[in-house]
């Protein structure tokens, strides 16, 4: 059996990854991208602008930490606003859905192969797994 | 059987973490320090200056990503420098020492439990684990 790889992210070679270089690379909204794997998680970088959809992800807790601009996660109790430096964790099963009134660069944590809506199939906001820059 | 737990860091229950302020909790070097957790991984902060000793982690990658300062990581065959917003990923079983000429303050994302110094005890730099801030 023929199993090919795709090529591993720079982190995966010992190299030094540059978060801001890494974000001029793309410049679409919600469609994570891969810039390190470790221990089965992906560390993610991710353009946001706009509402996501309401959903949960079973089993997986995931972080979300602002690189630029400002960011909301809402619960449905609470929302928690982020800035740059500033993260916060959704832990499994909870319903959530993020929100940026202005265009925010965000880094994502959470284990290989989470699909990006969770419980939910969005025609738009359902984004491709596995996508690294 | 009653097992008592510690209180969870603040990202557990969904609130905000400043990574600054969070920094500005503690002073001493090479002593990290849990500010969340997920996925049976931790997210911890630690302050650096002068050179770590030589060790390897069996069965545990390791990233590190450079908040302030400057900061290096030694392979046998090679260092890496970072700088701000930038990260490096040492794989399992990979020898490595760290590095810093400056104070500098750096972000560690590995599994929940690491010993610091991995295969080897160092009287002046294995930490405790499970210390939160």
């Amino acid at each position: 059996m023929n199993i090919e790889r795709a090529a591993p992210p720079d982190g995966e070679d010992m190299e030094r990854v540059n978060i801001a270089e890494k974000f001029t690379r793309f410049g679409e909204h919600w469609k994570p991208k891969i810039i390190a794997e470790l221990n089965g998680q992906e560390v993610k970088l991710v353009k946001v602008l706009g509402t996501f959809p309401w959903h949960h992800h079973n089993d997986v807790d995931e972080m979300f930490l602002v690189w630029r601009g400002h960011f909301r996660v809402e619960f449905r109790e609470k929302a928690v606003e982020l800035g740059p430096g500033e993260l916060v964790i959704v832990p499994r099963g909870v319903e959530h859905r993020t929100a940026a009134d202005d265009e925010a660069e965000i880094i994502l944590l959470e284990p290989a192969g989470v699909l990006n809506t969770g419980n939910v199939i969005d025609d738009k906001f359902t984004a491709p797994r596995g996508v690294r820059i």
